[in-house]
């Protein structure tokens, strides 16, 4: 990092719902923050970012925006918002604008981000980021912030090794804090990200597939006890990793669901978009992590199959 | 049974597709054979049965049809083809039709149907029947029997003890042989009812969840490993209940759907027509009696839960 001396320069890869929120967020806070976005580029370069948000709504103009990750300046941190799902060019996206002593925020959902970016610019200069946002894009530059907001950032290690809180990852929470942003510091990525599936492994699958928004699954007996058994499997999971959840973290995401405004899920949106889903990164690899501790998470596995092949026909593949 | 002296005279409960098919073969072999029907009563004593085959197409007229069972005649062969989701009627619908030697055989999916009727009428008067066809109503007494037709009959017994080839399970194969239908006698109901099972629990209820027919599933990698995994757990709980299904066995299954004709499954069409769903009967009795022997089946557990869901929303319950 360049210190406090001067403000650090921020890139946002991917300027969807995710990307466009904190983005905004930091620009708003007077950061200087570069924006690679691909079909919305040209919109958002003649109009700005609109935010629509329940903590009150603010445009941005104008707006640094590029289609190309080679015009963009080198950045101290370069926050990766794609989806999981075009993780392929990471290598091509993220050389070109990470500074010598920059590092990478993988804003991503599920696992394996972290991993991918290490392989491109080392295990040591990438941060795991979870965001805990309801939001979604009403059209190119234009987000709609619906609810929450916070974001967790965890330092990784080659093979997820606690690596507890570094300066790096302190900066850029010191950033979003000055933009408004709740960050909780994990010492544990990996037990953050774990934290995190016992929420989406239930509720973004069982939403595509039944094609139903939380409120409405939450309200029959027998989805709320398959939430809760998909759930129990995914502590199965993080204890199989070494990561202990607590039986009453299971008890708080229910009743926190429960109370959940009436919420279309970040793979139900992409489902209905016909985007690709996140299967690989918040089924496949903590499948497979688990399998690799000789652990079987056989609810998990039926939504992963079902998952595949929902995904696949949406597409036409 | 009355014995050979004369022929058997049949009641079908329930003129469906399958009711109305089986029923129809038996009336055009010569028996004696009464129908109960509901909401298609005048239109089957106004124009009698259709069945439109793949071997043959042919049309009964007169029909001796009924709309309460107190003005069927007492027969000596009751063929229950009821859905099971409407076996809480049985013990009004049993006593008035059924000859003081008469049997019942309960021609239905999945798991309990023998004891529902068994509570009714005395566990030797019940006779188990599994039909394996392909076929769905056209409209009112108008069936289309696409493929297949063969029955399995098995003689029941209290808590499903084998029991071998029985007299009357004997006389009900003989009439239904001579009216075309290949019937097997097993000696063992159970292990019959959870041979079928290997293929039901899988389709009926994928068919249901992902809203496809079967070669469109079996052609996906995903869903192909799914079904495989989900047999597993039947022959699991098979074996649970002291009853052996060779491995080879979910080849042959997997083998033979995938060279079926496309197909929508009973599940599926009853999803499609609003009917309610036979959930209890092909997944929570197997559940229920694996859970019993000690046995946990999570994969089928699963599409139980999302079953009970969309049976529950589709009828807006």
């Amino acid at each position: 990092m360049s210190g406090e001396q001067r403000a650090r320069r921020y890139a946002v890869i991917g300027t969807g719902a995710v990307g466009g929120f904190y983005g905004a967020r930091l620009q708003q806070a007077g950061l200087s923050v570069h924006f690679l976005a691909r079909s919305d580029r040209e919109v958002i370069a003649r109009q700005g970012l609109d935010v629509r948000s329940k903590d009150g709504d603010f445009s941005l103009f104008p707006v640094a925006v590029y289609g190309d990750v080679h015009e963009m300046p080198r950045c101290d941190v370069v926050i990766v918002a794609l989806k999981t799902t075009h993780n392929g060019l990471l290598s091509e996206l993220l050389q070109p604008v990470l500074a010598d002593d920059g590092v990478v925020v993988m804003l991503q959902n599920g696992l394996g981000s972290e991993e991918a970016a290490a392989a491109v610019v080392g295990a040591e200069r990438v941060v795991g980021g979870l965001s805990f946002v309801c939001a979604h894009k009403l059209g190119p530059g234009k987000v709609h912030h619906l609810d929450y907001g916070q974001v967790t950032l965890g330092a990784y290690a080659e093979g997820y090794a606690p690596r507890g809180v570094t300066a790096a990852m302190a900066a850029v929470a010191t950033d979003l804090r000055a933009a408004g942003i709740a960050v909780e510091e994990a010492e544990d990525l990996l037990q953050a990200r774990w934290r995190k599936l016992v929420w989406n492994i239930p509720f973004n699958g069982l939403s595509v597939i039944l094609d139903e928004r939380t409120n409405r699954m939450m309200a029959d007996p027998a989805i709320r006890a398959l939430a809760r058994a998909l759930m129990e499997e995914v502590v199965q999971g993080a204890a199989a990793c070494g990561r202990t959840i607590p039986e009453t973290f299971i008890e708080r995401m229910l009743e926190h669901t429960q109370n959940m405004i009436p919420y279309h899920t970040s793979m139900k949106l992409d489902y209905d978009a016909g985007r690709p889903l996140e299967i690989e990164a918040i089924y496949g690899r903590p499948l497979a992590m688990a399998a690799a501790a000789g652990v079987d998470l056989p609810r998990i596995a039926v939504l992963t199959r079902q998952l595949q092949f929902l995904d696949r026909r949406r597409r036409g593949l």
